[in-house]
C-alpha cells in the first residue's frame, strides 16, 4: 500500500482514506492500487467490520488521472493498470462499505459511490460524470449500477447530461443515502458505521453476500466489460479528440459537426 | 410516414407529435405506424441527438383505438397491425427519448411512457390504464416496466386499480420525472433535450444502448408476448364482454356475478 | 386451519388476521400452517378477489417462535416444519395480496410484508429485523425482496443494523404503502382492497401473474435457499450461542470478542 491511501482504525470500523490532495484525489496507478489492497487488507483482517472510503481535502476524488486516461490504458484490463483489480475489489467486497464523500467527485469519483452500501455525501459536495462532454461513455459499471440506484430516468440523466449534481439532488436521486453538514459528514458516518460494526461479523459478512448474491457483482462487473467496448470505439475517436483539442486550448468544447449513429 | 404523426426539428432535437387530435390522439394503424416511422427516421438520421414525443391537442392520446381493438387485432401479432412493429421501434430506441405528456393518456397512452428515458408531465394531465375494467390485463410491456420504473407496490395499484393518477401522483410514484405548468411543458421539454443534444451524438447513442444492455428491452418485450397470451384468454370472455355492452350501453359494468380463479 | 389464525369476508376482500394475540402473534407451527391454508383457500375460491393479512391486537407480529427456532427448525425444511410451505404459498399466491400491519413486526413480521401487493401500517407500529443481534442473518427471501423495495442502501442498513424502523421511515423507505392513523387502518386497507375487488376477478389473477412472470417468486425462493445455506453455518456458531446465552441471562450481548471472516 502507498502513502496515497491512508488507513486508520477506528476500533472495528476502518476508514480507508485517498490522500492526494495535491491532485484532488485524482486516481492515478497509485490510488487504485492503494485503495484495492485496503479493501483487499480489511475484507481479510478478523477484527474488522466495517471499511469506510473518503477523500482527504477538499476533493472526494476529482476522477481518473488524465495523463493516464489519455495513455488509454485506464479502461483496458491489458498492461499493469491497476484499474479493473480496484474496480473488481470494490464489486466483490464482502464487509459493509461505507462512502463519505467529503468534496467534489468526478467520473470515477461518482461511479465509485453506487458500489458502496451506505453513502454519505457533505452538503457542500458536489458529484458529476462528464463522459459525453469528454466524447467518451460511462464507465466502472455505472451504466448498470446508476439505474438499480436512482431508476432509469434519473439514470439517463446524470449520464447524457454530465452535468454537476448536488448533494441534495443525489439524495432525491437515491444515490446518496445522508446528506450532512460538512463537519458533521465523518462523525455521522462512523456513527452508523459503528451502530453495524457492534454486530457479530460473521452475520455482516453472511448478510452482505447474501444481499450480493441475486447478482449485483456480476452484472456490474459485466457492464464494465461492455463499457470497456464502447471505450475502445469512442477513444480517439473525432468527439474525443475535440474533447481533448479543447481541454488543451481552454475552450468549450464544440460538437454540433460531429454526427453519427 | 402519414400525418397523423407530424414531425419538426429544432436543432438536433425531433418532436414527434401524435396528431389525431379529433380522436383524443387515441392509436389506430395509422398512428402506430406513424410513431414507428418517426422513430426509426430519428434513429437513422446522424443529425438528430434526441427526440421528444408528445399530443396534439388536450390529450397525449386517449389509448388505442376501440374499433380495432374490437377487431382482436390490437394485442396480436398477426394481420397487418402496426401495435407490435410500433412496440418494438419503442423499446429499442437507441437514442435518447423524451416524453412531454401534455394531457390525458389512457392505456397505451400511459404505458408508452415507461419506455421513455424522460418523462415530462403537464400538471393538469392524468393518466390511468383502464384494463381491469374491460376485463383484461396489462399491455405494451407494463407488467414488466411498470415496477422497475414505480416499484412494485405502485404498480400493481395502478394496473389492479385502473383508475385515475394526477400528474402529482404520478411523479410521487415514480413514472413521470417532472411535472410543469401546461404552458411550460414544451419549453421545459425542449431545454433538457437541448442540454442532452449539445453531447456527441455517438455518447449518447453508446449511453443508451450500454444502459439498455442489462435487457430492458428483452425483457420488456417476453412481457408483451406473456400480456399477448392473457389477452387472448380475456378477449371475449365473461368480464369483457360485459364491459363492452356496458360501454355500448352507457352504463357503468357489473362484475359482481363473474367468478374465477 | 386452527384458530390461531381466524378469517372474515367482506364481500369478495378475505381478512385473514393472526390470532395469538396472547404471544404478540409469534409464528409457530400452527400460525404457518394457519396462514398457508388461509392463502391457499383464498385463492381457489372463486368468489374472494383479494385477501388482507393483519394481526389480532396489539402486535403484527412477534416473529418466529423462539422455542422452535431452538430447535433448528424454524428455517431447515425438514421435518414437519411449516414455514417453508407457507413461504412458498406467499411467494406465488395468485390474487392481490394487502398486509394491514396493525403493530409491531420482528423478523418475519417484518419480512412478509415484501411479498405482499401493498402494505398499510399504522402510525404507531414499528418493525425491525433482529438478525445479526441473533448472530444470525436474513430470512425469508428479504435478502432478495428488501433491496428490490427499498432500494440497496435501506436494505442494508435494516438487514445490519437490525434496529427498530418507525412506520414513517418504513414509508419513506418503501417498504410500506401507506401510513395510516391507528383507528383508521384496517378501513382503509378494507377501502382500498374492495376498490381493487369490483374489478373481474380474472383480471386481477391475470394482472398478478404477470407482475410476478418476470421471476419475483423463484428469486424470493432461490433467496430463502441461500439463506437456509447461511442459517445452517450460523445456528449454534459462537455469536449465535452468546446472543441466546445473553437472551436467557436477561443482557445485552457481547460480539466484540467475535472475530471472523
Amino acid at each position: 500500500m502507498t502513502d496515497s491511501v491512508v488507513c486508520q482504525d477506528h476500533g472495528r470500523v476502518r476508514v480507508i482514506k485517498i490522500n492526494r490532495p495535491q491532485a484532488l484525489n485524482s486516481m492515478n496507478n497509485s490510488v487504485f492500487g492503494g485503495i484495492r489492497d485496503a479493501l483487499a487488507d480489511a475484507e481479510s483482517n478478523d477484527s474488522i467490520a466495517v471499511a469506510i472510503v473518503t477523500g482527504e481535502g477538499r476533493a472526494f476524488s476529482a476522477g481518473q488521472d488524465l495523463q493516464e486516461m489519455q495513455d488509454g490504458l485506464s479502461n483496458s484490463e491489458g498492461g499493469d493498470h491497476q484499474f479493473p483489480s480496484m474496480l473488481k475489489q470494490l464489486t466483490e467486497f464482502k464487509k459493509p462499505l461505507v462512502a463519505a464523500v467529503n468534496g467534489l467527485g468526478v467520473g470515477i469519483g461518482m461511479t465509485f459511490l453506487a458500489h458502496c452500501d451506505l453513502v454519505f455525501m457533505s452538503s457542500d459536495a458536489r458529484l458529476k460524470t462528464p463522459f459525453p462532454q469528454l466524447g467518451l461513455a460511462p464507465e466502472a459499471g455505472s451504466s448498470y449500477t446508476f439505474a438499480t440506484r436512482m431508476g432509469w430516468q434519473n439514470a439517463a440523466y446524470v449520464l447524457m447530461s454530465g452535468r454537476w449534481f448536488s448533494a441534495q439532488e443525489c439524495l432525491e436521486m437515491g444515490l446518496v443515502w445522508k446528506v450532512c453538514e460538512p463537519e458533521d459528514l465523518m462523525d455521522k458516518a462512523l456513527e452508523v458505521s459503528q451502530e453495524l460494526a457492534v454486530n457479530p461479523i460473521p452475520s455482516l459478512i453472511a448478510t452482505k453476500e447474501l444481499l450480493m448474491a441475486p447478482g449485483r457483482p456480476e452484472k456490474a462487473w459485466a457492464a464494465h466489460k461492455r463499457e470497456n467496448g464502447a471505450y475502445a470505439k469512442l477513444l480517439g475517436a473525432p468527439a474525443n479528440t475535440e474533447a481533448v483539442a479543447a481541454f488543451i486550448e481552454k475552450r468549450e468544447p464544440d460538437f454540433s459537426s460531429i454526427e453519427g449513429i
